[in-house]
Formats: structure tokens, C-alpha cells, sequence
């Protein structure tokens, strides 16, 4: 019953990635066995593709933004059948038994959440492989049901990207009259546009290049400012209840809580590190103003994801590659030259 | 109907308080004409009688934290009546009409708040004269009720080390079983303990000096950790739902972080500057961690403050002066050397 996949790896940090054959556990009884059909690349691939991070062991299949069709259940499997469209993200385990499990936040397990790829599979050991491979065998608790009529393509990096900005939405409780910002538009950015203009809040794009406005309007944003214009950026002084900061690398966050409102929350999903410059107290004291981070999204929450995309017609703008073009792709995606 | 006063002032930055006859302005239709018992000293004062935040208009009567009797009402006055017992805090006036305000956060109005002393009144443009006096005018909506029973000289400081404390306890929801750090045990550290106590969370004071515990426990520290002492910081990773930080001096707040609970808040209440070391977002974003701040609380927050201690018979440790003894007071305030 063991099973032979054919996957996309990095054999080591300095090599492309390149075909790999592999094999998949065998499946247990509340598992579900999953034809791949389509992955999405994200940058945190890349990173542990070229363990940029000091933690990836090789060789190492990426890909947590899985869409496939069931091809078998485990006998325990309650909820899927062989066919159905399903989805899997950055999780494929936890412990389902700390506080944060029990909330439906199983990205906060106080163990640690069973990865998708380069992690402990928590009952036999074996490090997980990812998605970019023929077929992925995963827990039921971990699989989520794309709805129909969804764009495949488009649909598969809801599952990283879409969670990640959906969770601070729902978390803080954006809705119609909130007014929102986002700071950057990358692939967290523009679905994060997307998901809160369905939402029906008043968004706003926070952008250093005024060649996005456009882009950014297509996408849901009913403004765009220029954060390195200082006249528009006091024009927004005191107005956001939530932004949601996707910018990836080092950045001087002060601007941006000038703009946040009485209670207002500026949450970070895309910076790990030290804030510099540093953070100044007197806006957040004089405004109660919250500087916050928030990772990925538990299961229950990507699959109200999900549904609200079904129901929304929301989509990720994708391109789509084959696999075979995966190191290209990297490439592209580190000089922004993808939409 | 104008009336003279005998206050202690401070005349320059450079010297020293001293007695200071000045007049009130004639009592308005909804001000409350107050004789003062008893007047807090708050690090605020000196900050201001010393013009260390080079915005201090001289001479300065300092003093936000006023018990007094009502001596006369004006003809709209409906709430108080000569001889009852009442409070000021550090507002005295705000726009009533924005956001803030209409929420009962007069603190956060986005006109800014008139302060007790040192600000301009909103109808005359006259400064304000805080509590160091023998009387105050004040309009009516921003005059508290003193509950009977509740010890005087004890009260004052509620009305804002009080304050600053309670109204992030309420905002953040402290109940029973809520886990709460206190940093800092001066005026507004020693009262967090007490109320955070009184409504009924798990308390532990962090301090650098293990010579404060048996002082905590009897103010109501369930706990008291030592902040330098890493393997007692390590015991109490991911613990609290709520820290209080009041230390009003630069320092690193990163180890803190690391004790809050997934959505855990550390609400800043005495440091306004850039934070030194900088912030590691990764704890943030890994635990939905807050960093915030607060100041003072809303007239409303401040009379549900005073209810409550009086229904529990809380009120600050304090020593008894005489106001021709301030100048020493504050010596001894800046060397610590106070209870």
C-alpha cells in the first residue's frame, strides 16, 4: 500500500529544484488521499528551497497551497469521498489538544503545527513533503472542501495568502463601514484588497509606487496612497481601524500608525524581525493604538474562507507554470516580475 | 463673583514651588465650585513644574488628582449639590462632540482633551490651575462622586495612577481567571495590583528588586517574578493574557512579549519614546501578541473606578504632606523614596 510519487525538490541549498522520487506513508484510517492538481508557489518555498531560514532538510519538496481530487478515504474518514475537490494548506497536523487547538487555532498549537512540508510527522517521524508531487496524503482534520464553481487556479493560494489576511479580518471584525489599509501589494496584498472589499469595508492600498493605483482599484481598493508622500499621508491621519501590513522585509512601520484610529490595529503577517526604526509609544499611548502579528489561519477559519470565496467568486490573480518551470518561476518572484 | 485663590506654583522651571495668589474664573451654569481637601502628587506635576517636556506655561499650579467638598453649584447643575464629597482627575473640559468623547473616552478626544493645570480653557483661553489650591471650578460632567466610606487622602490617586491602570484592566476585559503581570510597583504599578486583585484575576508582579515581594503579596500579587532572573521568566512563557507595563523609563520590553498568552496584550502605560532594544516582531506574529498603548481613562470609566473601590474598600498606600513640604516631596518622588 506504500506509495511511489514523483515530486518536484531541492536537493540542497546551492541545487535547483528537479524531479524526485519519493515515498508517501502508508495511509492511515483517518486519512485522505489526494491527486494533485495544483500548488501554488510562495516565497516561503523559496526560502526553505534554499534554507535561507537554517532549519530545511533535504531534499525538500515545497508546496503548502495544494488543490486536488479525493482519491481515496481512510475508513474513519467521516466528511470527504473519493472525488471531491479538496484543498491543503500550511498545516497537516497538530496536537488538537492545547487551548489554541481547541479554538480552532491550530497555527498557535503550543507543540507546534505539523507543517506541510520540511516538518515531523507527529506519529512516525518522517519529514512531510509538499505539494509540488503527484499525490499528498493528509488527515482528514487537515483537509478543506473547495466549493464548487471555484477557480481551481486561482483558488490555491487562498489556502496561504488568503488565510493569512483573512484571519486578521475576521479576527478583528472588519466589516461594511471599516475603514481598511493594506501596505503592499504582492500576493498577500491584492487578496487581502480582494477579502475586504467583500467584506464591504471602505479600502485603502498603502503603496511606494504610484504605477499601482490601478491594479489596486481592479482589485477592490477605493483609494490608494502614496506612503512616501507625506501630504497624502497625513490626509489619512486617524482614519484606519485595522491595516494589514504584508510587506515582507525591513520597514519603518511609525508612518502607518499615524493613520491608524482610536483603537485601531496595524497587524503584521509579512515582517519577522526587529522593528527598525524603532517603534515611538506616544501614538500608541495617546490613541490606544495596537501593533500586533498574526500567522496563517486555523482549519475552521480557512474553510469560512473558502466558502465566502465560493460564494463571493474571490480568486487569487495566478499565473499558471508547470512545474517543470519552477526554478524560472522562483527567479521571477524574487525580482516582483509576476502578477 | 471672581475669586481669589492661594495656591502653591511654580514660578520658573528653576525654582522651587511657593505660595501663589491668583484668581479663578467666575463660575459658569454647569460648573461646580469645589473647596479642596486633599491633592495627589503624580510625576506628571514635576515633570511640568520643571518644564522637562518644554511645553509648561509659567507660573504653573500643578495637582490632577483633587478631593474636595462642593462649596456651590450653578443654576444647570443637576447632578451635584453643596457639601457632597467629589473628585477631579487630570480632565477638567473636552470637545464632547467627536468620536472619543460620544464614547465616553474623553482622554482620546480628538481636540485634545483641557487638562486640569497647564492647559487652555476651551471658552476663555485662560490657562488652567490644578489642585495645589484652596478651590476649583470645574463644569459638572467632568466632577466625580466619591463614594461614602472610601478613605479620602487614598482616593485622590485613583483619579489617575487609579485610572491608568483600571481602564485597560475593563478595556481588556479582566474578569476572574485572567491572567495579569504588573511591571513596575510605584504609585500606578502598587494600584494595578490592588484593582486587578479586586476583580478577582491571578496576579503577578514582575520586578527587578526581590525586596519588593512581601509588599506585592500584601497589595495582591499572587506571584512576583523577578524580570533578571531568566529562569523565572522562562516559568512564566505564554502565561498572561494581560501585562500592565508602567514603568515610565526606557526599557526592554521583548522578554515580556515572550510571557503573554496567544492574543495575549502588553499595554504600555508609563514610557512614551522610542522602544529601546527594538521590537522582535517573530513573538508577535507567532502568538497574535499585542504591544499597546493606554492613558488615563473617560470620566465615566473613572466614576465606575471609584464605585468599585468603594464597594471593596480600595484606595492607594500613601503618605500624608503638607503642601509648604512639596518641594521635598518631590525630591524624594524622583529618588524613589516614597510609599
Amino acid at each position: 500500500m506504500t506509495m511511489n510519487v514523483i515530486g518536484y525538490a531541492a536537493p540542497s541549498a546551492k541545487a535547483e529544484l528537479s524531479s524526485y522520487n519519493f515515498v508517501r506513508r502508508d495511509p492511515r484510517s483517518d486519512d485522505v488521499v489526494i491527486e494533485i492538481l495544483y500548488c501554488g508557489i510562495c516565497h516561503s518555498d523559496v526560502h526553505h528551497a534554499r534554507d535561507d531560514w537554517n532549519n530545511t532538510t533535504f531534499p525538500v519538496v515545497p508546496g503548502h497551497e495544494i488543490i486536488g481530487l479525493v482519491k481515496s478515504v481512510g475508513p474513519d474518514v467521516t466528511h470527504f469521498k473519493q472525488g471531491d475537490t479538496v484543498g491543503v494548506g500550511c498545516m497537516v497536523d497538530s496536537c488538537q489538544n492545547c487551548k489554541a487547538c481547541k479554538q480552532g487555532l491550530e497555527q498557535y498549537c503550543i507543540e507546534g503545527a505539523t507543517l506541510t512540508f520540511n516538518s515531523k510527522d507527529r506519529q512516525d517521524g518522517l519529514f512531510t513533503y509538499g505539494g509540488y508531487s503527484e499525490k499528498i496524503i493528509v488527515p482528514e482534520n487537515f483537509v478543506l472542501r473547495i466549493p464548487d464553481g471555484l477557480n481551481l487556479k486561482g483558488a490555491a493560494s487562498l489556502l496561504c495568502a488568503g488565510i493569512t489576511t483573512w484571519s486578521p479580518l475576521r479576527h478583528w471584525d472588519v466589516k461594511q463601514e471599516s475603514n481598511v489599509g493594506v501596505i503592499g501589494l504582492g500576493g498577500l496584498g491584492h487578496i487581502a484588497l480582494k477579502l475586504a472589499k467583500g467584506l464591504g469595508a471602505n479600502v485603502t492600498l498603502f503603496s511606494r509606487s504610484p504605477g499601482k493605483e490601478q491594479d489596486a482599484r481592479r482589485l477592490g481598493a477605493d483609494d490608494v496612497v502614496i506612503s512616501t508622500d507625506t501630504v497624502q499621508m497625513t490626509s489619512v491621519n486617524n482614519k484606519f481601524d485595522l491595516i494589514i501590513d504584508t510587506v515582507p522585509y525591513i520597514h519603518d512601520i511609525n508612518p502607518y500608525i499615524a493613520s491608524l484610529s482610536l483603537n485601531g490595529t496595524l497587524v503584521m503577517v509579512g515582517f519577522l524581525g526587529n522593528l527598525e526604526p524603532t517603534l515611538n509609544t506616544v501614538p500608541l499611548v495617546m490613541g490606544r493604538k495596537s501593533v500586533v502579528g498574526s500567522v496563517i489561519g486555523g482549519i475552521a477559519e480557512t474553510q469560512e474562507l473558502l466558502d465566502f470565496c465560493g460564494e463571493h467568486g474571490i480568486t487569487s490573480d495566478i499565473e499558471n507554470i508547470k512545474i517543470q518551470d519552477v526554478n524560472e518561476a522562483y527567479e521571477r518572484m524574487l525580482k516582483s516580475d509576476v502578477k
